[in-house]
């Protein structure tokens, strides 16, 4: 066990990045967990993250807020309506709109940063590229690349005392995959949140491709998400 | 003359950043200047950052908040004394306690971002690998690395439609020919600012390493430095 290593994990609270929290601690590190405040919709998102980070016993949990509204380029970020779709041809429709430009850069630079200060070489991200929306940054070619960049980027990488690591343990699985890696692990998904466009109260909508994505992985293990949707 | 091309442009307000901007403007870009405020201790930069973007006539001028503090790790930004010497000993003591983690590595992922936005293919980045501090992230490995990476972060890059670059047109130039090409296109260096350690009316130590690069690139080319300092 790395009972004395640190690593940086990015938490959005969503199925995705608790599991990595999850699978990083299961890894023997001590955790500090990185989240951000961008002026998304799904500000919801915050609350959850401070959940998880407390419940799976974090060291740290720092929230940066980031200006990316000011920068703009999505419906996450903008004005833009998020698609509402319950059909199978919505998935395969290629990049959507949700995606916001070079969002996975911007996060990982920052783990990158702080993992630098902290003496940390490892840096988790929880993402896939199976049960995924298409964006390019989930891509395993886009990880390694950045794994690349990030050992020449720094001085902790260039004085070659050891090597930064882009932890990606989900990104061969399916949704339902991750769930049960999740749920072996002990993680209470109920504390959870994914849905891009939720009700006032929090309660997902149930029909953007986050939702239809998680909903899918309970059900293909014949499971109930613990979570409230608006139509229930 | 790419009259039409949009680049975006890091802009510190420093003479080497100025200077790329002058160059980008050369080529025939129309240019979008993004600067940070990331409560470091020169905030005269951004005033002179302002100063520049208007007189170098750019298209628009973002100048977004980093939480870069709350994450620590540099004199920039900590509590740490910036150093100070005369000498040419401390030009030889590898990288500087100045050194921000990740710093380039977060700015030019905000420029991919907003270029991405812009459909913008060019970023300007007036890095130098001669006469320089240390700065892992200002070598041409490290550059080559993260556009390899940025065209596979991105939906613009993936899709193929053209290919993001990063301009460093400084970044075989010491710091007298970086000011010999910036006069050339007329830049005027007394709006620019450099010091990391100002006084409170904005004048510049005369000690730090930035101000010793920038005062030695003046002396060898027989001129003046425009900008005062504590000491005239």
């Amino acid at each position: 066990m790395n009972s004395f290593k640190k690593a940086v994990v990015l938490l959005s609270g969503g199925v995705d990045s608790t599991t990595a929290l999850a699978v990083a601690r299961n890894d023997g590190f001590s955790t500090y967990a990185l989240s951000f405040d961008y002026g998304q919709r799904h500000n919801v998102e915050l609350r959850a993250a401070k959940r998880v980070a407390k419940t799976l016993e974090t060291h740290d949990h720092l929230i940066l807020r980031l200006d990316l509204g000011k920068i703009g380029g999505s419906a996450l970020t903008d004005q833009i309506d998020v698609p509402k779709s319950t059909s199978q041809e919505f998935m395969k429709a290629g990049i959507p709109v949700t995606y916001v430009p070079a969002r996975n850069t911007i996060f990982l630079s920052y783990a990158l940063a702080w993992a630098e200060v902290l003496n940390a070489f490892n840096i988790y991200i929880g993402v896939t590229a199976i049960d995924y929306s298409g964006y390019p940054d989930c891509r395993p070619e886009y990880i390694a690349s950045f794994e690349e960049m990030a050992n020449l980027a720094t001085k902790a990488g260039v004085e070659g005392k050891d090597r930064f690591k882009i932890q990606t343990p989900l990104i061969r699985l399916t949704k339902a995959q991750i769930i049960q890696k999740g749920l072996a692990l002990g993680v209470d998904y109920s504390l959870t949140h994914s849905c891009y466009d939720p009700s006032s109260e929090g309660l997902a909508c149930g029909k953007c491709d986050s939702c239809i994505y998680r909903q899918k992985g309970f059900q293909a293990l014949g499971l109930i998400d613990p979570v409230p949707y608006i139509q229930d």
